[in-house]
């Protein structure tokens, strides 16, 4: 392996999804449901395939495709972008990061990251060969320890990858903390790569994006995708919105890295993502509903539930149960209880600092959420 | 865009598409069938979302398309395989060449190359910081000249990439240029990286995949793709066969690249796999049709026609026409003939080796065939 991925393992959702099916335990590791994605969406594919919407997609996407990201993303941020330009189809966001971190950072580059951070950041960004600084973010509310992240920026750095609603904590990154990116980055002439796969699910504030900020477009890469919105994470279809200059690297690594994404599954995203304003409102009560479950069970079980506004994972404090760190926790779990959760070490730069914490899914039908809660009631 | 990509264009298969849709020319040039693929291939994917096969795939492939390739390696190659540790499937074979690169070579390692190559291998070996040695197949036959390659392996050699049936020649590697890699690759401790994405459009001898000769399965990484087979190059399935050692590093780079292929489009290649026999027989005889027509119609335009025998491509001397060179005589072609081809200067690392030469692709329809020579002959 070369010396870039030498310090990786397989990733951990990887390794816990496997583990779920081996012990048959109840998975609220991995995030992806154990729904389906909507009919309508669907439909959509299967007529693409049948009207023989099936050769080389044109690289950046197919123009409707581009088009309906655009539209969605004038509605929800009030930019007007070119689809043309300013669009780039991905397979999944985890290319779109990828794309944008190998088509924008050079080696030695400097790269502010929040921990806890979503795996892929920093497998990317070595392959790139940047240099990470990591602000962690503490719990219970996960709030940005500003005078650091002010330290963090140097004459070196060259962008900050942020999350927001943010993965694995679901802490969304308030107004204010967002202004004070936005002068730093203005200030420093430091980009931003912004992941904002879940921004539908906002449960107590609408999502911002950073890119609306003033000044901020024209540094911001923004990246999203169908996946969670819909319900339909095996699509893996992503995009990233950044002014041309900048979609230009993203275009270029994107080219070599997959070259285009699958034609048919974006015949369909574009049908998704005219979805009417109704459908988003659905799955945010759907998932409303869902996390209470969750939430007022974890609770009941007797764990320290950290608050969580977005995305559909929620943070536990473990020490209540007396089990080490969170990997033995984890083990624990799936060994005796036969529930998966995510231990959360393996995203932070310092593995010490997520030792307490481990995260929940409730991306699952109720039923579900019901059954791992009474299994962790009875044998934990 | 970041130091890597510098020196890379937009690559010639999205340009040229977009001229031949500007001007309405017959598109003969990136390679994507103007016919679909077969229908018990779409109808297994329109089954698969049906059936809900909608979320995450396992990162490194569903276990029923790890089995199915690996059946039919073992029928194409002899070569016994296992389909959990030695099989990764990817977003297209372009993504499998992505992630064997960044997941297998150091910046410094040597890595030879034959140029004309397609264009993704030089931008990926150049956003793994390899250096490229290129060794050129000159015309009409294209063969290794075999002293070169002797002289271009040296202690820093890591990798020699190849291409059998070669885009854009179509010149199969002989078994005596295939022994020969293959002892300077044990002699040397080299890996190879080939890239067989064309193995069933073999038209004078059967495809030899490299793996199978002895001693090389160890050191060497098979690529392959859906697309190609089963003109259905939109659904972008592709992977990389490898032993475990090797395995390991693609299966890191994959995991952070994309982390996963379309769930539903997995499923549906396992049963394109399996196909029987007859079908391939079938489409190789389809496309001898197509390529007597398109050769036999450059002839009589007055091009001299170097020998095809894999791929869907034929390149072609241009220089009867009297144009500068290959981008030139590309131009003329689009704009006064209404016909794409496909310029080979940017397949070389000296431009110069290819500005006599262009490609034409044969996978279209015998109507669009006849078409493209028609207005050749009238106007060129
Ligand atoms: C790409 S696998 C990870 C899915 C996910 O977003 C998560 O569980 O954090
Ligand atoms: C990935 S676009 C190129 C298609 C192709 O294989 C070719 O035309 O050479």
């Amino acid at each position: 392996v070369a010396k870039r991925l030498e310090k990786f393992k397989t990733t951990i959702f990887t390794q816990m999804s496997m583990l779920a099916v081996k012990h048959g335990a109840v998975n609220l590791g991995q995030g992806f449901p154990n729904f389906d994605g909507p009919d309508f969406v669907k439909e959509a594919a299967i007529r693409a395939i049948k009207e023989g919407k099936n050769q080389y997609a044109r690289g950046y996407g197919v123009p409707d495709l581009n088009s309906a990201i655009a539209s969605r993303f004038k509605k929800d941020s009030g930019l007007v972008v070119d689809p043309e330009k300013e669009v780039t189809v991905t397979s999944g966001c985890t290319e779109a990061i990828a794309a944008t971190i190998l088509g924008l950072i050079n080696p030695g580059d400097e790269v502010i990251l929040f921990a806890p951070f979503y795996d892929s950041y920093e497998a990317t960004l070595s392959m790139a060969g940047a240099k990470i600084k990591a602000i962690t973010l503490r719990p219970p509310d996960f709030s940005i320890p500003i005078d650091e992240l002010k330290g963090a920026v140097s004459k070196n750095t060259r962008a900050i990858l942020m999350n927001t609603p943010h993965n694995p904590t679901g802490k969304m990154f308030t107004r204010k903390e967002m202004d004070t990116i936005a002068s730093l980055c203005i200030e420093n002439d430091v980009l931003v790569f912004s992941d904002e796969v879940y921004d539908k699910l906002a449960f107590e504030a609408d999502h911002i994006s950073i890119a609306s900020l003033p000044g901020m477009y024209e540094r911001t890469v923004t990246m999203n995708s169908l996946g969670k919105t819909f319900s339909l994470t095996g699509w893996k279809i992503g995009w990233a919105i950044a002014p041309p200059h900048l979609t230009w690297g993203v275009r270029q690594a994107h080219s070599y890295l997959t070259f285009a994404t699958s034609t048919p599954m974006q015949s369909a995203a574009a049908t998704a993502l005219r979805a009417p304003d109704s459908y988003y409102e659905e799955l945010k009560k759907d998932y409303n509903a869902k996390k209470a479950i969750l939430v007022e069970g974890l609770k009941s079980v007797g764990f320290v539930v950290h608050p969580s506004s977005g995305t559909y994972f929620v943070i536990v404090d473990h020490t209540p149960f007396g089990l080490d760190n969170d990997v033995a926790f984890c083990e624990h779990l799936i060994q005796e209880v036969g529930v998966v959760a995510i231990p959360t070490s393996v995203f932070y730069l310092n593995p010490e600092d997520g030792k307490n914490l481990v995260r929940f899914t409730f991306c699952k039908d109720e039923e579900t959420l019901r059954e791992a809660v009474k299994r962790m009631k009875q044998k934990l």
